[in-house]
C-alpha cells in the first residue's frame, strides 16, 4: 500500500468561465456535519433552496431545485425530460455549448434542426424567430451565455415566439446565472438550467433547473413510478397512452419534482454538503442583492478590459453581445498561449482557460465571475499578465493596464 | 426578499443505512479552496482517487474512478452504457434496491428476465447460475448488500458462471464498499458500483465504479465523440457497425474514462469539493486498513446485536445472510414505529430509519456504518432506544442492553 499525501492544494487566483473560487462562507457552510435526508430540519433547507432559486431564476414556478450531478447533468435532465423520441428540436448554435445542446437532443431521440452562427457573433432573434415559424419544433433549445466564445444571447423576443408557435423553449444559463440577468417569467422561458461554479461561486456538483407548467405538463404525461416503489394494492402510474417514458432513471425530472415536494417520494440520496453550499452560496447572491451583483460584474469587467486595451492586446468577437463575465484576448500572432497559461499557474498561482475546437490556440479567455470577480484579482491578474507577455517578448506599454483599471476603479 | 437563516444544522447521531455521519477530517476535506479542473495539482489528485479506489475495489482494473452523481447515477452509467437496447438482462431480486435495477434496465431498452427471492433471504448462487445457463443473458445485474432488508447476497461463484456463459457481471456494492468485503477481481466481478455515504463516511454526491476489460470493449464498441469536441479535419468517432451509442451524454463511461485518462478530453466540469472528500475518506480508510474496517464493522455490529437481543426484540430476516452494517429489528405488534423514531430524534438527536415497500411499518433499520460505526454510537442508540421503548409501554428487561453491548466490547 502507497502512502497517499494528506490533502493541500494550492491557493489559486482562478479567473478563468468556471469554476471559480468559492466564497469562504460556502466553503465553510461544506464542512458543517451532515443531516439525515429526510430529517425535517434537512427538508427546511431544500425547501429554502427552492424559494432561493426561484428568487434568482426570477420566477413564480412551483419549480426550482438542484438536479443532483454537474451543469450538464441539468440539462440533460430537462432534454430528457422534455423531449421525445421523434420530437423536432431546433437548435440554433454560436460556440461549443450549442453543440452539446444538439448532442443531448439527438441522445434523447429528438430530431434535431441546427442553425450556426459564426463563432465570436450570436444571433439576431428574428433569425430564430422566423426558424420557429418554418421549422415548427416541439422544442427549442438555446444557449443564453457561451463561455466558449464569450457572447451573450438576447432571448427577449424569442420566448414569445415559442409560445405563439407552441414549442417550448429550454435555456442554458449555466454561465449566467447570478452574474447576469435571467428573466425565467418575463422571458417566457419554460425551463432554464443554470450553473454553480461560475457566477454563484459553489464548488460544480449541483444543477440548478426551474421549469413551468407548460413544461410539467409534458412531463407528467411521460410519468412512470419506478418498480420497488409502487405502493403495494396501488395502481401502476405510467405514461399516457402514445406517450414513451423517459428514458433516464436518475435524470427523471417527474421522480424529482415528486422528491422535492412534500411527498418527498425517495429517489436519490439528496447530496447533503453540495446542498449547504448551494443553500449558502443563494443566500449570499440575495443578501448582496441581484441587481448589485450584476452591477459589480459589469464593473470588474469594465476594469478588465481597460486594462487589456491599454495593453494593447486583441479583444475578440462582437463587442455589442459581450458577455460581460467572460473576456476573450486574441493570441498574438506566434505566441505560444499555453506557455503563457502555464507561466502564470507557475510563478502567480494564477489560472486563466483557453478554449475549445475553431478557437483552439487562437484566444485565451479571462472569466470574472462570481467571488473571483474582485478588484484585488483583477488587479494582480493584470500586472501578472502584462509581466508574463513581456516575458514573451510581446511588445507593450509597460505600466499602461493597471493605471487604466485604476482609472475605472477610482471613477466607478 | 425573505430574510434565510444562517446555516446551523443540529449535531446528529446517524445510526441509518446511509447517509451517515462524516468523518470530520473528510469534512475539513470539503471546505479546502478548490483549484481549476485542469489544475495539475487537481488533475494528480484524480489520479490519486483512481489508484486508492483500485485498493478500495480490489482491483487491478484500469478504470475505477467516481461518476458525478449520487449513487444512482453510477447505477445507470454502467448499465446505459453496457446494456444496449434488446439485450437480455438477467435480474435476481431479494429487495428495493433490486427492483431498480430492473427498473433502470427497462429504461435502457434492455428485455429483463427477473428471479425473485421473498424479502429477509438471499439466493443460493447455484439458482442464479441454473438461471443464467438456461436463460442466456448479455448481463446479469444484482445487488451484493441489500440495505431495504439488511441482507448480503455471496457473489463468489455467480461471477465465474458468468464469465462461462459470456455474460457480464454487473454488481451494486453501494452499501458494502469500505465496510464488508467487495473482491472485484477474485470474484470475477466485470462492473462494481459503490457508494459513498454509507460505509466510506463521504457525504452522497459521488458513485465510484470500477470495470474491467471486457466491460470496457463493449462500451468502446458503442462510442461516440460528442459534437463540439471533434477535431476538425479529423474523421468522427461513431459506434461500431450495427452498435448503438450509448443513450446518456451524462452518463457515457465511454467519455467519462477519457476524461478519467490521460487525454483529459473534456465532459463535465469535476466536482472539485467533493473530488477532495472522497479522496479523504479512500485515504482514512486505506490509513485503516480494509480488513481492520470490515472487523470493526464486526465488532459493533455483535455489540449492537448483543444489545438488541437483551433487549427482548426480535431480529428480521435470514441471520445466514445479514448483512453486517444493517440490523434490522421488527416492530413489536401495536407499537407506531414512526413515533419511536421521531422520538429518538427529537429527544436524543439520533436517527434510524424505517424500510420501503412490503417492510414499511414493519421493521426499523439501524445502521452501522463507516464513521458512524463506533462505540459510542452504539452505547448511546441503545441507551437511548430502549428509553423510547419503555416510554412507549414495551415492557423490556431495563438495563440489560448496555451490560450485553458491554460484555462484548470488553471481550472484544
Amino acid at each position: 500500500m502507497r502512502a497517499y499525501a494528506e490533502l493541500s492544494p494550492s491557493p489559486r487566483t482562478i479567473m478563468t468561465p468556471g469554476p471559480v473560487e468559492v466564497d469562504p462562507r460556502v466553503l465553510r457552510a461544506l464542512s458543517y456535519p451532515i443531516l439525515g435526508q429526510f430529517d425535517p430540519e434537512f427538508t427546511a433547507l431544500m425547501n429554502d433552496t427552492m424559494e432561493m432559486l426561484r428568487e434568482v431564476f426570477r420566477t413564480t414556478n412551483e419549480w426550482a431545485y438542484p438536479v443532483d450531478g454537474t451543469s450538464r447533468s441539468g440539462i440533460e435532465a430537462v432534454l430528457a425530460s422534455l423531449i421525445e423520441p421523434g420530437d423536432r428540436v431546433l437548435i440554433p448554435i454560436y460556440g461549443r455549448f450549442g453543440h452539446l445542446l444538439h448532442e443531448i437532443a439527438e441522445r434523447c431521440g429528438g430530431r434535431a434542426v441546427t442553425m450556426e452562427k459564426e463563432w465570436g457573433a450570436v444571433f439576431d432573434q428574428a433569425e430564430v424567430i422566423e426558424a420557429i415559424r418554418r421549422e415548427r419544433p416541439n422544442l427549442v433549445a438555446i444557449v443564453h451565455g457561451e463561455t466558449s466564445t464569450g457572447r451573450v444571447q438576447p432571448l427577449d423576443a424569442i420566448g414569445r415566439a415559442c409560445r405563439e408557435a407552441d414549442a417550448l423553449l429550454v435555456v442554458d444559463a449555466v454561465a449566467t446565472l447570478g452574474g447576469v440577468p435571467v428573466e425565467t417569467d418575463a422571458w417566457c422561458l419554460d425551463a432554464v438550467i443554470g450553473g454553480t461554479q461560475k457566477c454563484l461561486s459553489v464548488p460544480s456538483g449541483m444543477a440548478p433547473v426551474t421549469y413551468n407548467e407548460r413544461a410539467e405538463r409534458k412531463i407528467l404525461a411521460r410519468k412512470r413510478v419506478e418498480r420497488g416503489l409502487r405502493a403495494p394494492g396501488q395502481p401502476n402510474v405510467e405514461p399516457a397512452e402514445g406517450r414513451r417514458p423517459i428514458q433516464s432513471n436518475y435524470l427523471d425530472l417527474a421522480q424529482l419534482q415528486d422528491y422535492w415536494s412534500p411527498a418527498r417520494l425517495n429517489h436519490h440520496t439528496e447530496m447533503t454538503s453540495m446542498l449547504y453550499g448551494l443553500r449558502e452560496g443563494l443566500r449570499l447572491a440575495l443578501n448582496e442583492g441581484l441587481e448589485e451583483r450584476f452591477a459589480r460584474h459589469r464593473l470588474h469587467e469594465s476594469a478588465l478590459v481597460a486594462g487589456l486595451s491599454a495593453m494593447g492586446v486583441a479583444l475578440y468577437g462582437d463587442p455589442s453581445c459581450k458577455l460581460p463575465v467572460v473576456t476573450c484576448v486574441e493570441i498574438p500572432d506566434g505566441l505560444d498561449g499555453e506557455s503563457v497559461r502555464a507561466m502564470l499557474l507557475r510563478l502567480f498561482n494564477i489560472e486563466i482557460a483557453s478554449s475549445f475546437g475553431p478557437l483552439k490556440g487562437r484566444i485565451w479567455r479571462i472569466g470574472t465571475m462570481g467571488y473571483s470577480c474582485r478588484r484585488d484579482n483583477v488587479l494582480h491578474l493584470l500586472g501578472a499578465f502584462e509581466a508574463v507577455l513581456l516575458r514573451h517578448g510581446v511588445k507593450l506599454p509597460a505600466g499602461a493596464a493597471l493605471q487604466a483599471a485604476l482609472d475605472v476603479y477610482e471613477e466607478g
